[in-house]
């Protein structure tokens, strides 16, 4: 009998809807799964011991783990492969006991990628505006320039974060493709923009308000956010009430768990039915 | 949802039954539950790692763990409490966490005794004569003479264990309620036995043979052997082609396991069904 034992690197996790997404999905499968928090906040670890506790897991039975903030990068010099993905975006949010080895994917970006490609179909994506340049963000772009975007203007509180993440798009996916904007700009960019997303924590329970001045939406725009918790943001009312077409952030959490989950089993999850967990998980 | 993951540490552990018993039952109470194996040979480690292992294993979100040889007295230094059985017997079999303590638990002996108060209803224990003087040996003595055996003459092929074994358990139920015997006394002894134990690894797959001359059993002896690999060994055939009474292992096996099942969930797993199972395994 095939059972699976998985888990969530990082700090302050206890919150986590993983355990709760993964296993339920699992038992509709008939599998053995158990899916556990791996807090270093719990442990008094620090990021740096990101690649011991995932060679100490692997020693006590783990068939794999989820890798989340502040770990994502530290874990990398500790695996014996990356997926071409992972190693492009220097971020890591899966690892895969194979045999002897340890392989580090990346489905942050396959998951906002296929988020996309179901909630906001034939999208325009000419010029898109994206808030946000951390790791979620440099996630999202990547999968919007895989997925064929023409131009990503990139705005972050911190311009030198933005313009980082526009040169390494740019060298990756062609230059003119990523460009760096300020705050400032917003108002100059987002009338003649297809899309916005956000990806920053504003919005999210504990950092309530929109990332922007709602008056800067327009009815022309989609709006994606990554925030999901709560579902529908602050951001996402205001666009609804324009009459945009939104896009909440519950599709990249279920999309990038499904895709661990497969990458730990083998097997393919229901996403339909994950992400009506999801929901209910979110709202009760 | 409630998970639970739980482990076996011991030496050379590959074979062990306990993952399938524990996962299936798990499976009909509708428990999310994954039972790894943690085999101090695969880790190049020790008995006296034992009490690091179970922290670690405890770090990484184990609920509790069954314990092994060569590790069950190894380990009880390294735990906040035990059982008072655990500490009686000096051996631990099953360690919970509960909150921030570890406890230690025996359920080998109360594996065996249950087992026999199934499998022997009613059966006379008068007089007891037990072959071997080990782990198991102790475990299995301390049953019946819990279960209110009147005396047991305790053989090992190493004297000295018989009779360190012997003196435990005079001191522990009371003088002449255990005293060792020789080899060569089973031709006086068992005569006048009502029952007789076996509590030595002979009979296993890898260890062919009865652990006595088969002439020396009679019909009016019962006779339980520990040994469940085959479920029928040869003593247990010979005894049985004589009318005795007979015990297999696979009940200890299955007892202990669901003694510990409960200590690790608080639910009552259903013990004929595990039986069943257990032959299923055995046989196919």
């Amino acid at each position: 009998m095939t059972s699976y034992l998985v888990g969530l690197i990082g700090s302050g996790i206890g919150p986590s809807l993983s355990p709760a997404l993964h296993e339920r999905e699992a038992r509709h499968l008939g599998l053995h799964y158990v899916y556990r928090l791996i807090d270093l906040d719990d442990l008094g670890l620090a990021a740096g011991d990101a690649g011991e506790l995932v060679r100490t897991a692997r020693r006590l039975g783990y068939d794999g783990l989820n890798i989340t903030h502040p770990c994502k990068q530290t874990v990398i010099p500790h695996l014996d492969d990356l997926s071409g993905d992972a190693a492009t975006l220097g971020a890591v949010n899966t690892v895969v006991f194979e045999g002897e080895r340890a392989i580090g994917h990346n489905t942050d970006w396959t998951g906002f990628a296929e988020s996309f490609a179901r909630g906001l179909p034939d999208a325009p994506t000419g010029r898109i505006v994206q808030l946000g340049a951390g790791g979620a963000g440099a996630a999202v772009a990547h999968a919007l320039l895989t997925l064929g975007a023409d131009e990503i203007a990139v705005v972050d509180a911190v311009p030198a974060r933005a313009q980082a993440l526009a040169g390494r798009l740019a060298a990756r996916f062609g230059t003119g493709r990523a460009r760096p904007a300020g705050q400032a700009d917003l108002a100059e960019v987002l009338p003649r923009a297809d899309g916005l997303v956000h990806a920053t924590p504003t919005g999210m329970a504990h950092h309530p308000g929109t990332p922007l001045p709602a008056d800067l939406l327009h009815p022309g725009l989609w709006v994606a956010d990554i925030v999901y918790r709560p579902l529908e943001t602050d951001l996402l009312r205001h666009a609804r009430a324009l009459g945009c077409r939104t896009l909440d952030g519950g599709g990249m959490v279920v999309f990038q768990a499904a895709h661990a989950f497969h990458l730990f089993t083998g097997r393919e999850p229901d996403t339909e039915r994950m992400l009506a967990h999801l929901a209910d998980l979110i709202t009760t």
